[in-house]
């Protein structure tokens, strides 16, 4: 059974090269990836900062953010932060 | 043929982690992963620079950077970028 990952962005420049370069590369046998655009879905935003992240692109395997470069603090998406 | 990709760390905690959970999760029929401990190549600090490295860990992929959390500055490893 696939482990799962998840991918938030927030639409940036930064964001969308790193989801299709680096998201897209996990080997999807091993992951089941979620991408999630914060922009759109803000109620998630929550769940992002409750997973340690702190911008975006962001990358949570397992339980555990990975921050990918840096396209926008979540705390400017409005979420709290 | 895969792809190249290159992970650079130093052996920092935060270097292994990412090297044991993304690194690792690449799809290995689309990328051909080196991995690249600085501290011990030195040699190869101006390549990870002339590629946008600018704090490892990190990954290159077809000679994009995407810096993944935050270990050390690469100026740091003694190579002066």
């Amino acid at each position: 059974m696939p482990h799962k990952a998840t991918f938030y962005h927030a639409g940036c420049a930064v964001c969308v090269d790193a989801e299709q370069r680096l998201a897209r590369a996990l080997d999807r046998a091993e992951y089941a990836v979620e991408i999630v655009h914060l922009g759109e879905q803000p109620g998630r935003i929550a769940e992002a900062a409750a997973a340690g992240v702190k911008s975006v692109p962001a990358l949570v395997m397992e339980g555990n953010p990975y921050h990918i470069n840096f396209g926008a603090a979540l705390s400017d998406l409005g979420g709290g932060a």
